[in-house]
């Protein structure tokens, strides 16, 4: 049976912030993953794009092995788009420069990416689920030049009302166990299994 | 509410390997702790008190936040005692001092820290469990000294048919759910309620 290890990095929808089950999607989709599977789940609430690229190299490679199957899922974005003292926490073009060198050093030690795009954050307004979307489309187009498969789940979860239903009822951005699933079930729905099967 | 943040770092155990549910004991202690837990798995299968020692820092400080209650989980020791080439791959002397210096840079930096004892390897023979189990007896007189809970496993597991029959049917160490079951009531059964509730 072959190792196969995966680190999960991103923000706090990949560490399943508000998840009473403490599985996120992330521990859904591994539930639901045939076989067995060494995972990292690497997610930190708050960061954005530069967080994440600063810490990705230094926490991903002490968890790969050099004879294991060593794949990488990377998700952020939503908290870049968040405005703060009337700027975004980090610009659209610079945060897809950080995706592309993300999936550059990625690429560099033979590890096998899969992008999951950003989920929107319900209760903070129109503005940043337009911002959302538009990085989300950039994303996958630059994933789609990369040969790197990508998840759109932005607006497939801002019209999920399990999910707006739960991120209301809770903080305003984090779901239940309820949007986790859904989340997950987009995944498992994409290119998940197609993505692991490959040599 | 307070703002709990709790890293849990250690060996394949803390990680969960094994577990088709994803959530290892760690997970379902967290299920089971009232209120809600920002929770880090920094589990990484295979390591020793040095490779914990040497990542601890930098894994750990990132993801604490000033005005949080920081709290720090710490559990390894069932592979320092593995022989390799007719040698321990970490001294029991070695190790203590690597538990001293992870709960002393914890305390430097005002993490309140707990310690849950190594698990035994159930297919690594009868030298390697009393091997564990000393080195778990003198971990537990460290961490009374610094007045540091300890949570004791070893004997625990080494005794419950749960844990061994299902660590036998998979690869010889690692339990599946119902190991990870019985191991999380020992530390829900033990100082971590009381731990939670310190200021």
């Amino acid at each position: 049976m072959k190792d196969l290890r995966i680190c999960f990095i991103g923000d706090s929808f990949v560490q399943g912030v508000g998840d009473p089950e403490y599985l996120g999607w992330v521990g859904r989709v591994l539930q639901r993953t045939p076989g067995e599977v060494t995972a990292f789940n690497l997610g930190i609430r708050r960061e954005t794009s530069e967080d994440v690229l600063r810490r990705c190299r230094r926490e991903v490679l002490p968890r790969t092995k050099p004879d294991a199957d060593n794949r990488l899922v990377v998700s952020f974005g939503s908290n870049d788009m968040v405005e703060e003292d009337g700027a975004l926490r980090v610009d659209p073009a610079r945060c897809l420069e950080n995706l592309a060198a993300v999936l550059e050093e990625s690429r560099s030690q033979e590890i096998s990416a899969l992008v999951v795009g950003p989920p929107p954050v319900v209760d903070a307004g129109a503005g940043h689920l337009r911002r959302t979307r538009e990085l989300a489309d950039e994303m996958a187009g630059l994933c789609l030049r990369r040969e790197v498969p990508f998840v759109a789940v932005t607006d497939e979860l801002a019209h999920d009302s399990t999910w707006t239903t739960e991120a209301m009822a809770n903080d305003g951005a984090h779901p239940r166990a309820g949007g986790y699933r859904r989340m997950a079930d987009l995944v498992l729905g994409g290119p998940w299994l197609e993505w692991l099967a490959l040599p």
